[in-house]
C-alpha cells in the first residue's frame, strides 16, 4: 500500500532520495544535513483528502507525489562547502527542485558539527593555553558544550561559527554523568566551522553587582568555590527518598485508541495523523472529530531563548531550538514506564548521517491515554443523584534535549472536543561562573560559583485550522463594562460582548483585561442551535513578550516574539515563525512577521493562526540542579461547533479499582464521633 | 486525647454548644443556622504550635480553648426572628461572646429556608395564578429553584427575601432527574422570608435582539419550542459511548500519605492539617515542608457570580456562594471510583439542622495521590543517560453544588515544594426562556428556547503565609526592557528585574506584560546559596475583573473583585473577602477592601495575601446541558526557599506496570522499515 501523503518518510524513501542527490553531484563530496518529507501542496492534498474522507479512495486514485526535502553541503574542489536544498520525487526518482542557498544564510546545524567543535578545541593550542591558565583540581576534566553562535557582529563577514561553553567535570567518581554544569569555566572558544579552527577565545566576566561588564579577576583556582550538584541517583549524597510508593496505571481491556496505517490515530470520535520530522518533531495532521474537520495541521513552529546578561559575549546566547538544530533531531528516545505511564504506543522517526544513510530514530513520539480528573459533574440536589464523568485525554508527546535544557511537548485531545498544546520546561538552567561571595543583577546564584542567567523562552505554535472546511475567518471577542443607562443598562450590570473581525493578515496581542478571546469561525456554516457561526476559540496566554531592546540583534532575529497572535493567509511551505534560516541570523526573514506584512485578506480564506507564548525565567535556587517542570498550555476549545457538550455521552461508570485507604495507614479516630 | 485546635468541631462538641445556646434562650424558639469551629486567636495557637513543632507538647501543656461559633435566629413572642451569633467554649460550656446582629445584615441562608420558599409558592394563589397563564404540555410539572435575592432596591426596607427561578420538568419518563433546566418559565416569585408569603411575581422578558428590555410577549405555550436536554445516562437518546475502556489506578503498596489524629496529613515531607466548615468547605492549616513553615492557613474565601443580562430583575442574579449559603453546606458527599481514582481517604464534616442537632456529613473531602506526568528530566546527550522523575501530587478536593452549578476545588501539593489551588467550574449554566427563533446580546441560545446568560465567576483565595515564621513581607518583581547603553547594555539584550515592596495594605493588580510576580519573603532569613531572602511566589492570573459598572449594586457588593491581589495585615477572624454578611448585601462591609483601607504597615509583619481570579463566561452551545470543566489554577512556588530543587531526591524508578500497546490494536506497519 502506498504511504499516506502525511506519513513520515520511510528509511527506504529516504535512501532513494539520497541516491538521487548523490547522482546529481557526481564529482563533489556531499555532506548531508537532513532528508525529510516535503509535504505536498495543500491543493493536491485537499483533493486526496476529499476522496479519503468520503471513502472514495481507490488504488487507482491520483495521489500527491511523495517528496523528500534534502539539505546538504556540496564540497567542491576549493573545499568550501556550498549549501544546497533539493526536493526529490522519491517514486519517479527525479529532482523536482534545486536551490543553492546564498552565503547570507546558514544551514541548520548538525550533531557532526558539534563533534567537530569538540575535536577542534582539543587540537587547538590557543584553547589549550587558555585552559592552562586555570588550575583544575585533581580528577577534573574539561567538557566543551557546543552552542550555536548568535548575534554576529553587524558588518562582519557572515562566516559559519560555533561557540563552546566550557565546564569541568568531577570524574573522581568515575561517573560520566557527574553534573559538569556545576563547574563553569569562564571562557568561550569560537570556531570557524569551514576552516575548522578556533579563531578567538572570549574570556568571560565573572564579577557581581557593581563590578561593571568586564570584571575578569579570574583566580587560577577558578572552580574551587563550586560544589558537586548531582542529579543521577547514584551520586546523591543521601540517595533517593524511600517512602515513595508506586502508582500503577493499567488498562486491562486495552487502550481506547487505535493506530493504523502507521500514522492514523483514532480515539473517541477523534481521527488525525501523526508524523515526525527533524525540525518540528511531532506534527499533527488532518484533525477530525466525529467526521468533521477541525485542523489541517498543528505544530510547534519555533522557539527562541534569549539570555539577558549584558556582558559580552552573552548576547550571543540566543538559541532557536527548532530552526538552529531541529527539535526532531534532538528528540529523546522515550522509554516505557518513564516518560509516560499506562499503555503506550511509540512512533519512530528517521534521521540521516552526514553520508545521507538513513536510520531509524526509535520511540521519538509516545501516544497514550490519561485521566485528568473530573470531566463534568452535576448533582441534582433534590434527588441526590450525581452524574460524574472523567476528563480523559489522548496525549501525543515528544521530548527534546538541547544541551543543558529539555522541553516536553504534548498535543492533548480530550473528550469534549478540546485540543491542548502543552509545553513543560525542565532540564538544567544555563550557568556561568561568578566570583566567590558575589551576587548579580543578571541572574541568581544557584550553587557556589554558579550564576544562572536571566533569560526568556518564547514559543510559537502554528495552528492551521480547517473548521468545517478550509475557508475560515478569525475574530476576537472582548467583554466591556457598559455605562449606566436607564434604557439599556438600568442597573449597571450589563457588559457588552464586542466582536472584531481580523480582515488583513496581522500581528495581534492578548488583552486579558478585556477577556480577549480569539475565534476561528467558518462564516459559511451556522450552528443550528445558537444561530452563530461554528468555530473554535482560544485565549492567548498574555505572557511577556521579548524583552530585548527593539532593534537589537536578539529582537531582530525573533520578530515573531513581538506579538501573541499572528493571523496570516496560508501559503505552501510557510511553516517557520522565525524564518527558514535562524542559525546566526541577524534578522527574521520570511518568518511570520514577513508573512503578516503581505497584508493579505484573511476573511473567509485559508488562514493560519500563530500563537506565541512563553516565560521570563529569572532562575530560583529551586531550579538547580535540574528544574522542576514549568507548565504552559494553549487550549483550543469548540465554540458553537457542536450542538451540545460532545462529552455528554461519556459513561459515568464507577471505577472498580479505586480503594478506600487501608486503616493501617490512616488511624483516623473517627470512632470518637 | 484532646482534639487539635484546628480539628473540625465534632458531633459531640457541636451538641454541647447547641445546648449552651438553648439554655441561654429559655423562653424563645431558636432556629439554628450553623455551628462550627471558631478558630482560636492566632497568638494562642502560635504558642501551642511552637510546643507541637518542637515536640514539647505534653498532656498538661496549655491548649487554646475549643470554641464553637453558633449562628441562630431567636424567635420571640412577636414572631419576628432576631439573628444572633454566639461563641461557646465547649469544654467549660460557657458563652464567651454574644452578638445580636442588626437588621441591616442578613444571615446566610439555610436549606430549610429554600424548602420554605417551595412550600410558600405552592400555597400561594398569586403564584398559582401566574403559572396558570401558561399551558404546560401533558406530563410536565413546575419546579421552583430557590435563589438568594440580590440587588435589593436602594432605599427599600431590608427585609429578608428569596426568589425562585421556575422551570418545568418532563416527567413522562418518570425520571426525577430529567433535566428541568431545559424548560425555563419566565417568572420569578419573590418571598418575604419572615412573613412566609409571596410578595411579588416578576414577569421576565423573553425577547431577543432589538426587543428592548421589557419584551414579554409570552405565548401560553411557553415551552413548546424547548426540547429535552438530558444528561443522566438512562435518558440519553443514543445511550453512552461503548468504546471507552477503563483506566485503573492502583497502589499495590498503599498510598505514600498518612493521616493521623483526624486532621494531620503527612506526605513526602509535607505536613499539614485539614478541617472543614460550613462556609469555606475544606481549609488547610499549618503547612510545613521538611519541618519548615510555609503557610498558616489556606482557604477559598469567597466567590461571586454576577449575571450581565440588563433586563430587570436579572441584576438580582448575583450569588456569593461562600457567604450566601456556605460552600461547606453545599459540599457533595463524594463517592469511591467517581470523584477521584486510586486509593482514597475521605474526611467527614458536621452539619446541624434547624433544631441544632448535629449530624455527620460524610465524605465531604477526599484526599488522594495522583500522577501528573513528568516532574523533571535531563538527558546527558553525551552518554545517552536519561534521568526522569514523575510529578506526583497530593490532592485535597471538595466539590460543591449550588442549584444548577458545581465547582471542584482542590489544594494540590507537589514534590517540588509547590502548592496549587485549582478550581474547576462545571454543572449546568443558568438559563432563561427566549422566544422562538430569537437570539440575544445578553447570552447565547444553547437549546431551543433556552438562553444561557453571560456572567462572571470571580473567586478569592485567602493565603495566610508563614514563610519560615509569621513575619513576612510581600513584594512584586517585574522584568523591564532596558535602553541600549554602551556601558550597561551594549547589545540591547539586558532586561532589568525590578522589585517593589508592598509597604502598606493595598489592592494590587496583575501585570503580565511586565511578568509581575508576587513574592512573600521572610526578610529575616537569607537563602545561604543565593544570598536572597527565602520566599514563596505566585503569578496572579490576569483574569478579567468584575465588569459591572462602578457604583452599581453588583459592583458595590463585591469590592474584592476589583483587584487581583490584596495584601492586608493579619487580624483574627478576618476571613471573608466579600464581608461577613453577603446575602442581600448592598455594599461589601468588612471585606478585604475595608481591611486594605486600614493602611496598615505590612512589611515584616503577619501579612495575608488574597488572590482574586475568575472567568468571564459567555456560554457556548458546548456548555449545554452540563458544561465540560473549565480549569483555573494559582501556583504557589518556592523561590530561594530551599537550597536546591526539593524533588531532586525523587526516585526515577521505571514503572513496571506500563505496557506497550498490544499489536492487535495497533497494526503499525513498521515491518516495512
Amino acid at each position: 500500500m502506498a504511504p499516506h501523503p502525511f506519513s513520515t518518510l520511510s528509511v527506504e524513501e529516504t535512501r532513494r532520495a539520497r541516491d538521487v542527490v548523490l547522482a546529481a553531484h557526481p564529482s563533489a563530496v556531499v555532506d548531508f544535513r537532513e532528508i525529510f518529507l516535503q509535504e505536498p501542496a495543500k491543493e493536491e492534498v485537499k483533493r486526496f483528502l476529499d476522496l479519503e474522507h468520503s471513502a472514495r479512495l481507490s488504488p487507482t486514485s491520483p495521489r500527491p507525489p511523495r517528496l523528500a526535502k534534502c539539505q546538504y553541503d556540496v564540497i567542491g574542489s576549493d573545499r568550501t562547502p556550498e549549501y544546497h536544498e533539493s526536493v526529490i520525487d522519491v517514486d519517479s526518482k527525479r529532482r523536482v527542485k534545486h536551490e543553492v542557498i546564498g552565503k547570507e544564510f546558514q544551514a541548520g546545524l548538525t550533531l557532526w558539527e558539534f563533534e567537530t567543535l569538540v575535536k577542534v578545541c582539543k587540537a587547538s593550542s590557543m584553547f589549550q593555553a587558555a585552559i592552562a591558565e586555570f588550575k583544575l583540581p585533581e580528577g577534573f576534566e574539561v567538557v566543551i558544550e557546543p552552542w550555536p553562535y548568535g548575534g554576529l557582529d553587524l558588518g562582519s563577514e557572515n562566516r559559519r561559527y560555533f561557540q563552546g561553553l566550557c565546564f569541568a567535570q568531577d570524574l573522581r567518581s568515575n561517573n560520566p554523568d557527574a553534573n559538569f554544569y556545576a563547574y563553569p569555566l569562564p571562557l568561550i572558544p569560537v570556531m570557524d566551522a569551514h576552516k575548522k579552527e578556533i579563531v578567538r577565545i572570549d574570556k568571560l566576566a565573572t564579577g557581581g553587582k557593581g563590578d561593571g561588564l568586564t570584571e575578569k579577576t579570574h583566580s587560577e583556582r577558578i572552580i574551587d568555590h563550586c560544589q558537586n550538584s548531582d542529579y543521577v541517583p547514584e551520586l546523591l549524597e543521601d540517595g533517593t527518598r524511600k517512602d515513595f510508593k508506586p502508582i500503577n496505571i493499567t488498562q486491562p481491556e486495552g487502550p481506547s485508541f487505535k493506530v493504523t496505517n502507521e500514522s492514523l490515530v483514532e480515539w473517541q470520535k477523534w481521527r488525525f495523523r501523526v508524523s515526525f520530522n527533524p525540525r518540528e518533531g511531532a506534527v499533527i495532521h488532518d484533525v477530525h472529530y466525529d467526521g468533521r474537520s477541525i485542523l489541517y495541521r498543528l505544530s510547534i513552529s519555533e522557539m527562541t531563548v534569549p539570555y539577558a546578561d549584558p556582558r559580552p559575549p552573552f548576547h550571543r546566547k540566543q538559541a532557536f531550538d527548532f530552526g538552529d538544530g531541529g527539535a526532531g533531531n534532538c528528540a529523546n528516545n522515550l522509554s516505557l514506564g518513564c516518560d509516560c505511564l499506562g499503555v503506550i504506543k511509540y512512533f519512530d522517526g528517521v534521521v540521516v548521517g552526514s553520508d545521507g544513510e538513513p536510520r531509524n530514530h526509535p520511540n521519538v513520539i509516545c501516544l497514550h491515554e490519561q485521566d485528568n480528573g473530573i470531566g463534568w459533574k452535576h448533582t441534582n440536589w433534590r434527588t441526590g443523584r450525581a452524574v460524574v464523568t472523567r476528563y480523559r485525554e489522548l496525549v501525543v508527546q515528544f521530548i527534546i534535549t538541547l544541551a543543558n535544557y529539555e522541553y516536553v511537548f504534548a498535543y492533548k485531545f480530550d473528550l469534549a472536543g478540546g485540543i491542548t498544546i502543552e509545553v513543560r520546561a525542565t532540564g538544567i538552567v544555563s550557568v556561568v561562573n561568578i566570583d566567590p561571595g558575589k551576587t548579580s543583577d543578571y541572574g541568581n546564584v544557584v550553587s557556589g560559583g554558579v550564576l544562572a542567567q536571566n533569560h526568556q523562552h518564547i514559543f510559537c505554535a502554528r495552528i492551521d485550522p480547517a473548521v468545517d472546511g478550509h475557508n475560515n475567518t478569525v475574530l476576537h471577542e472582548e467583554s466591556h463594562t457598559m455605562p449606566w443607562d436607564k434604557d439599556t443598562n438600568p442597573n449597571g450590570n450589563f457588559y457588552e460582548v464586542r466582536k472584531t473581525v481580523v480582515h488583513r493578515s496581522a500581528g495581534l496581542d492578548a488583552a486579558p483585561q478585556h477577556n480577549r478571546t480569539f475565534k476561528v469561525i467558518n462564516p459559511n456554516k451556522t450552528n443550528p442551535v445558537s444561530g452563530r457561526p461554528v468555530g473554535y476559540k482560544f485565549v492567548p496566554p498574555p505572557t511577556q513578550k521579548l524583552l530585548a531592546s527593539p532593534g537589537s540583534i536578539q529582537s531582530q532575529r525573533a520578530l515573531f516574539a513581538d506579538h501573541h497572535v499572528w493571523v496570516t493567509k496560508y501559503k505552501d511551505d510557510e511553516l517557520y515563525a522565525g524564518g527558514r534560516f535562524t542559525l546566526q541570523s541577524q534578522l527574521e526573514i520570511d518568518g511570520v512577521a514577513d508573512a503578516a506584512k503581505r497584508n493579505d485578506s484573511v476573511t473567509n480564506e485559508d488562514v493560519v493562526l500563530w500563537s506565541v507564548f512563553g516565560l521570563t525565567h529569572n532562575p530560583r535556587v529551586e531550579d538547580w540542579p535540574v528544574m522542576p517542570v514549568d507548565i504552559f498550555q494553549i487550549n483550543l476549545r469548540p465554540v458553537d461547533f457542536f450542538t451540545a457538550n460532545p462529552s455528554i455521552d461519556v459513561p459515568s461508570n464507577k471505577n472498580l479499582s479505586s480503594q478506600l485507604v487501608p486503616s493501617s495507614t490512616c488511624c483516623s479516630e473517627q470512632g470518637k464521633l
